[in-house]
């Protein structure tokens, strides 16, 4: 099989590092062109990378040279990690310039015609990108790395037992800042109880990503959310202390059955990135954890525990996800593999 | 002033010695004796404790010789900082021979006549001491220390606008778990989302502590509270995630000038101990945070930020109080301070 | 190939678990059995262990009923993570009774006749078994997990240059430590200039690791060695700030190619988990850090970087090696896939 | 008494800020101006300001308008906490225009006219700025925050047995390198071995600091001296690991007396930021550390620990000092006292 040429925009800042990390080896897609400002742009990669992952750069790319962020790549499959500053117009340029945009920005996501896609819980919202204006080609955006791991375990709640009401507290992983991110003077020891805008995308995202496919528009689903959001020294893995309440209350056999039980069109196709069981359930009390289940199934499962009876809501749990792993790089290749084995990709 | 004999019982161990760290140069109390396990007894305390604060062992505390806990202390002020799997015994048999405990531990915090006590919450609690059946020995608590904290900052609301509903999610200290506590390797890059206990102190203890004192008992308040606990690498300071249901909904500035215009008992007598203001709301998104506000005011203080609607509640916002302070040695001699100053002492 | 039985005594601690995990899919050995203490015989493993590792256990280990630590095992080849407080007598008896123990302990590494092995660095100390006073068995011992890492970094100038002087001062993992190990209240915003015998251990060991085997014999090395150690906040992964006083002294970039040239026996072998290149050498200013460059190699390698003049002595450099993997079970297992490749286990 | 004015430059950043704070309250110093770039001028302080102490900003500097750092202020004590890109030639113009100028900056420290000055170390080179060619001013060094604590650490032994040589490994504190400096991605669960520009200052200021002065000159002493340093995960305090060759090698207990007995010109004058004894020295062998020790006497103090027998030197101990404070803000501030001690400020 020949391997579909890709990009990665912003590829020297920390999400742009990661899609790099994690198409190295892919099987069907194949690290062509990086992108990067004009700071970097005409450097090889090696030179204008800042790297700071533990695995060493792939050394193809190593030595590619870094182009500026404008249409005229030879990849038509366009991974951007750019910053949401200048992310919005350059994903529309190159949407508009035919080429098939995954982004992993906020920019775009709250545009009518642009689907916020996690592919085990809307795939269908996908067809949206049919009446998307740009000629030919596409955005398609993955939500915020806090919404994705929660809206995983919401699924099969809503599915299957009616969803009302979530209420979220996160406890939220330093990577999910970027790099140089938070300073080590003010988490070192400590907590922020503040993350700007986060507690917006919590609480807007999931209506929309849960919603309904009517014609050429998305119904967004009525659930009330109230999302509160903390920094703490953790390098990857967002944890959040959910409670819902549900249409129909069932036992809690029921509700981990259905964590348990959850299956969906990336397991259905075997896509690369797609975890064997999206979301799995530990029984005991202290986990999950961030350090010991974030890399779980890849860092594409969900981990969620502690599932119990709230004097408030209906269930009280824990849920955990990698943020830069599912919530970011590999959440965006992963629906560009439903892209491509749903023939979006032409 | 003679100042007034006291004694720490399980004084080696980490509330122990927070308790001799607060009591060095109390105006009115002086540490005269300190008593811990068989295997500590008879040796000086120097030579018993694995002291782990940072300010040395005061001078006067290290030559004494740890006395066995049993009745027998010519001080008749008692503070218990033991272990629970012991403390329930032993204090009842200092109270019933006479003398008054004041304790940090949870094993009669649950007797109908023993006061949970936070001088600016219920100070009248204290009559309750008179019905016990102790031949003129008493026994006090202080709650959790996660309780004392989320009590003072919902005590404004509580009486301003009436309290139906609370939601805390917790981040908590380590040094919430004693010495040696939580293991480095389990914390580190982590955060454990379960604490053994915690959220069933933190659902019923202030039932108690916001109830109204009829006659010889206390009718608790009928608030309903769902709480869920985790520990993060933080040394102290317990941060909260709140959420309010109020019977009558104030603005936002009402309630921030209930909480920066509270002003209790311990603030009208002067107590040495007591927080000049029990309550400093933060305006700024970041704040409070566990290690630049955990000391405000000697550690008494309840730092509250973050105000904001909230979609599912009335209110939601951040809390932080010291734990081992506050919630601990700092809260209980408060209350010896308070029992003095109204004369339960005789 | 039919596997090799082996078994792994002290199981359930951090050690033992450590083999189990590097002994999963181990293409010439099969876990068969597992040993512990009296309070853990008898259990299935996953009901004796509190498993403190990320990845899961092993499903064929975790029903396995855990053994009491004394002959009659099926399995010939023992891996030891036993306590020092008791690893003396068990693997004497085991030893004596025809096992082949490979051990991670102290106890035995100062016996005349028992080798303390690197397999990079003396492979040829294995002869020294032959001279063993058991009944068919043997003990082989594991080096110090601090003094693996440097001994790997020395041997090459050893070899070259001839070592005269070395000046070690180590910044030490918290899993040396073992679980539960270091309090977090003890290491979190600190340093503990202090690890119980380990200095002894840096300074005492690369002589015999070095020296020449002369008959029945070691003739040790007389290196002189100061050691100076730490323990920091860092999960797994021993840095060593080293300088080295050679013999004759060599320009920069000879040394750095004794380095990277290094290959040896284990590498001659192919051992399933011998490195690739024992010696990593990085220019950036930066590295190594234990953080990123740790699991090298399968973590069997050592990272070396800063090599630069010294006033004091000729060079000093970085070191990086990681604790639990090549500095424990890695390294252990390595020692015995030498001995079985070399016909040593009959 | 009149306090006298006194001015912070570089205020808002991190050493400027503890400036601030420690100059609140003080007995001789009223901090009357503060001054900070152009982008920071003509506002408020607590404007302009990222305040990261846990303490509050004092409320009068809160309201100060900040002026550019140009001469026209009204204080004729400057404290310079600026950066080194800039603070060179601003200092230089201040001490032109008659300005007494106490810097932290590296710029002017080799000037061979300028005193790198520790009070209890040097105080007599204090007279260089007699032959100052500013006209009226001077400019006075504060040495690097490394090189402080090692010093003091050394001055006992240098004036008591003599000394040759020193190596010294360090785990410096984040705080060392500004705000936001180190970013938690990098140092969370792990150690970078390198700090730009630090090892060279710690090998040569302290042959200036305790060289002779001579006439208009010093004459540095010859110790040979070799540094290694390391950035590790505490917020404040550097940890020094200290090996020495002294002239003539004295028992154990003479070194440990000549720390204790340490007193010097700053003591003797009862400087208000002085420490009560320079040198603590701790026989327990897990101490000094961090956390525990940093804050020792005003965190003015330095502590030292481990004292024994080197294989390749006579001596190894740990030493421990306060960077922000001993080895920066207070250190200055002693330095000015000094000063106006001694006359020099006219």
């Amino acid at each position: 099989m020949n391997k579909i040429k890709v990009a990665v925009l912003g590829a020297t800042g920390s999400v742009g590092q990661k899609f790099i990390q994690m198409l190295e080896n892919h099987p069907w897609f194949e690290l062509h062109e990086v992108g990067a400002s004009d700071r970097s742009a005409g450097k090889k990669y090696r030179d204008a990378v800042n790297w700071i992952l533990p695995t060493p750069i792939p050394a193809t790319v190593a030595e590619k040279t870094v182009k500026s962020c404008e249409p005229g790549f030879e990849s038509r499959l366009i991974f951007s990690g750019l910053d949401s500053s200048v992310a919005g117009e350059v994903e529309s340029a190159f949407a508009s310039a035919g080429y098939f945009v995954v982004s992993n920005s906020k920019n775009h996501r709250t545009d009518p015609d642009v689907p916020l896609l996690i592919p085990e819980v809307n795939p269908d919202h996908l067809e949206l990108i049919k009446a998307q204006k740009y000629n030919g080609g596409a955005i398609v955006t993955n939500p915020n790395c806090s919404t994705i791991g929660l809206v995983l375990g919401l699924k099969p709640l809503f599915d299957n037992f009616g969803l009302e009401a979530v209420n979220v507290v996160t406890m939220q992983a330093l990577s999910g800042a970027g790099y140089p991110g938070v300073a080590s003077l003010d988490i070192l020891d400590n907590v922020i109880p503040f993350i700007g805008g986060e507690e917006d995308k919590l609480e807007n995202e999931p209506g929309k990503i849960l919603g309904e496919l009517t014609g050429d528009h998305i119904r967004f689903s009525n659930i009330k959310i109230s999302a509160s959001t903390n920094r703490v020294a953790v390098l990857d893995g967002h944890l959040e202390s959910v409670q819902v309440k549900l249409k129909s209350k069932p036992d809690m056999e029921a509700v981990i059955n259905a964590w348990k039980s959850f299956s969906a069109v990336p397991q259905q196709l075997n896509l690369p990135s797609a975890p064997l069981n999206p979301i799995h359930y530990f029984y005991e009390d202290k986990y999950p954890q961030p350090r010991l289940h974030r890399n779980l199934d890849k860092g594409m499962a969900v981990s969620i525990g502690r599932l119990r009876e709230c004097n408030l809501f209906d269930y009280k749990f824990t849920l955990l996800s990698h943020n830069t792993v599912r919530g970011a790089a590999g959440g965006a290749i992963l629906c560009a593999e439903l892209m491509y084995k749903q023939g979006y990709l032409g």
